[in-house]
């Protein structure tokens, strides 16, 4: 059986996250085994917080779950892909729909994306 | 201005690869602070190959450039996202147009992917 092979990143797998319909990609996070089990069993992405060093059910704060719908590995086994219906409708914590909402555009970054809500009202 | 922040990740930020057309997700790779310029530079992407420890552009073996469409920094400025022209149309090293060949499908993870390149012919 094919698995997340946790052992060359330290515990951890990168998971890119990939809006299931529009295909934008929306963040990335990492999991280590416990988590991989959660979002298999569960359906509801779940990763873990580096910062926090603690299991992450995204969403738990602010009700954005991302529902799992497809799950992809790579060639090497050590990096996943997720593709996921974001609840909400934006997966970055600074309220955009994608983490990725900055463009490099004549040698600066400038932003491009969608600010779907404003975190000061979802997290509280 | 803006800048990847190498510091975090021992010197290397991850890089999403997606197809900017199709929206595909076909890889991810590293970059150092120098692939990164090369990558911006040249308009080529280039990343620092962490099983060879040297700087590696995507392509040089087997023609399959990426050609740089458009690069986006997530919101901790410690994962790039680029969406390339992916020539030759496989970007992974078995000869799959993703490297996301394999969907996980009751309990196992199964080929899907389309294979576009007979390894062996391509790297000689």
């Amino acid at each position: 059986m094919i698995e997340p092979d946790f052992s060359k990143g330290d515990g951890l797998v990168p998971a890119i996250v990939q809006d299931a319909g529009t295909k934008d990609v929306l963040m990335m996070a990492y999991m280590n085994r416990q988590s991989w089990e959660a979002t298999v069993q569960s359906g509801k992405a779940t990763y873990w917080s580096r910062s926090r060093q603690a299991l992450w059910i995204k969403g738990e704060s602010s009700g954005h779950f991302q529902i799992i719908k497809n799950i992809f590995i790579d060639c090497d086994n050590d990096t996943l892909l997720l593709q996921v219906e974001q609840l909400g409708g934006a997966a970055c914590h600074t309220g955009h729909r994608s983490c990725f909402y900055r463009k490099l555009s004549g040698g600066d970054f400038v932003v491009v994306g969608e600010k779907i809500f404003d975190p000061k009202e979802v997290y509280k």
